[in-house]
């Protein structure tokens, strides 16, 4: 039996590993659960799985839920700083970072320090401050193991081998709803089309993100930390069906991928349930329905995001951190509408060049770094 | 060091291995090689690899070798009883078992109880006996390793998998030159055609067994044995690009696949290095040569010795070992012209017809269905 906080409850992959836990109850407990927003959502999941403690950030919420909860022996706690006692509650043996953006990384790094596995859906935490959180999952003897369907693909096509065999692995993407389409194209796209992912459903962030190739930048830097490489070992190749989720090739030649349908549930379940395999009845890939699949070479010219992603990793330091932060405020501002597809990259590019350069940053130096850029990131779109 | 005992030197997987090698003289020493008839090439390989034991099968060309070799300390023996030399010579590590046919049966018998690791690439050897093979390799603490890149894909699919996860797996099939033609067309194809194998290069025997799909057949029953699955959990499917070597589907959905350039040196290296992975100078794949990878059903309508594999292998005793010796009898009566391409389908149905059914033979049955069945074939394609 695992017990597992979830931070990120009510968002696309925590509603997920719910289904996932509520299918293996013999296998799983909720220990803690932790939702932004949408508090009607996180009562009804705290009423469902009875967790010890429950987390709404948005302050604004506290009461409704409390008083939802009262009568139960659920603890009731507000505000971000409270994300860390979920991540480290006694008796914890997994958290599910499956919040969205940098917010995660404190909470990450509570768990870390608290000796509790890591299921990591949060990429940003890698993306952010990849250095010391993996340095700090080593001195903790913690496992991080990766939710996001490609890098769960590496980490499966890892099992057995060892890490130094490895020559170079590559990053499938699908292209995301806007493949090859051209910048005259995408000048003019706005939220409703970039919202509509071909393949896979997930939240709003992440599917903006695929729409611009981002998604992929930013998993290339976290396949780096994950996986201890160089950024030369990591490409990216597109592959519009989805179904290898990414490939592995060793230093003899051979390669591994790991396939399935497109269905989050699959990653989800193999990293709560990881080393073991535990059978489910998730719906089974046939290659009837897939008579084809294709492989192309990913359009970094039209889609920029991918390119400043490797210039980042190559320049390293704070770099990763400033596009990640310009790139969630970006992504907000195209979705309120504030700013055209084709200008996140701009402002991206714009907060690399502006934002003040740190080789070798500190926790409080990215901290640091995440708060100006949004700030700088910010007045650019708002102008 | 490894020192190795190749039995099947001088054929396509033997040269290949003496290549794999030549090219790491620090991980490997030739101590054993033994050729058929090809008294040349055996020559040449002694005098460059300088094994202490030459063994030529074929014993009408006993001195000849004997001859080239004197003056060196290489020992030189003659005729099949003497391939089981070469497999238990002292100090052997692991033994390539690269002879084509039920021939090979008794040197990889006599190697398993000699406690020397298999690399098998005499996939007959499972098909005729693969019960008992597979439990005197238990009880003798050896592993096989096979060297068919359908089955090196699998078993690298399973490093570090627990094999009661397996739910089932998929052998990819080239479809051979014939791949989309009818019964017809087949009727009238000649050897030549037959031998032209779209993608692999390799001995004349296997590669009908490609155009026929009773390679595939064969490998159907070699890898129920291999990886102790029921016939229900192996499933083929047509890939003409023989880029995904095989697949392994998991209990809980998630699938892994081997990939790579269809070039045989690859699973030959692996199980030479297993449990390592060495690094080689093999071509690469690359996906911008292979933008489309396509997958179909497999037409066993047309090609029937697929369908006759499956019956076999659930009627089980010795019906595998009826198909393998009447497939090996009617393959070399399709290259010596005397029977068309259909049926060879015809003679090995009639053959588990006409040879006596044994539930659960012992070694001696065995080899007296091998005989029997050989008469029988052989009586059929001379009518």
């Amino acid at each position: 039996m695992k017990n597992i906080s979830i931070l990120g409850a009510t968002g696309s992959v925590g509603t997920q590993a719910l289904t996932v836990i509520e299918g293996n109850p013999e296998l799983y407990r909720v220990s803690a659960l932790t939702g932004n927003g949408n508090a009607a959502l996180l009562i009804e999941q705290a009423l469902k799985f009875k967790p010890e403690l429950v987390v709404i950030t948005d302050e604004s919420k506290y009461q409704a839920v409390k008083m939802a909860l009262a009568g139960t022996n659920i603890k009731v706690l507000a505000g971000e700083e409270a994300l860390c006692e979920a991540a480290v509650l006694d008796g914890v043996d997994i958290v599910l970072t499956a919040i969205v953006g940098s917010v995660g990384l404190k909470p990450t790094i509570a768990a870390i320090k608290a000796g509790k596995d890591i299921a990591l859906a949060n990429k940003e935490t890698l993306v952010v401050a990849g250095d010391l959180i993996t340095q700090l999952a080593r001195e903790n003897g913690v496992r991080i193991i990766p939710v996001d369907s490609e890098h769960s693909a590496i980490f499966q096509c890892l099992v057995g081998e060892s890490t130094n065999s490895i020559e170079k692995i590559y990053l499938t993407a699908s292209g995301g709803p806007f493949r090859g389409k051209d910048r005259s194209f995408l000048k003019g796209v706005r939220k409703a089309e970039a919202l509509k992912h071909p393949n896979w459903v997930m939240g709003a962030k992440i599917t903006i993100d695929s729409a611009s190739l981002m998604n992929k930048g930013l998993e290339v830097i976290e396949a780096k930390w994950l996986f201890d490489l160089d950024v030369d070992q990591i490409d990216v190749i597109v592959h519009p069906q989805s179904i290898v989720h990414s490939l592995v090739q060793f230093n003899d030649g051979s390669m591994k991928a790991q396939m399935g349908l497109p269905d989050m549930n699959l990653p989800i379940h193999y990293a709560l349930a990881y080393p073991d395999r535990i059978s489910s009845d998730f719906k089974r890939f046939n290659f009837i329905d897939y008579p084809e699949l294709n492989f192309y070479k990913a359009d970094s010219e039209t889609f920029r995001n991918l390119d400043l992603a490797y210039v980042a990793l190559r320049k390293g330091g704070n770099m990763p951190c400033i596009i990640n932060a310009a790139n969630e405020v970006v992504v907000e501002a195209f979705l309120q509408d504030k700013i055209g597809f084709l200008q996140m990259s701009d402002v991206i590019e714009a907060c690399m060049e502006g934002i003040g350069f740190i080789e070798q940053p500190s926790l409080s130096n990215y901290l640091e770094t995440d708060l100006h850029t949004r700030i700088f990131a910010s007045q650019l779109v708002t102008k």
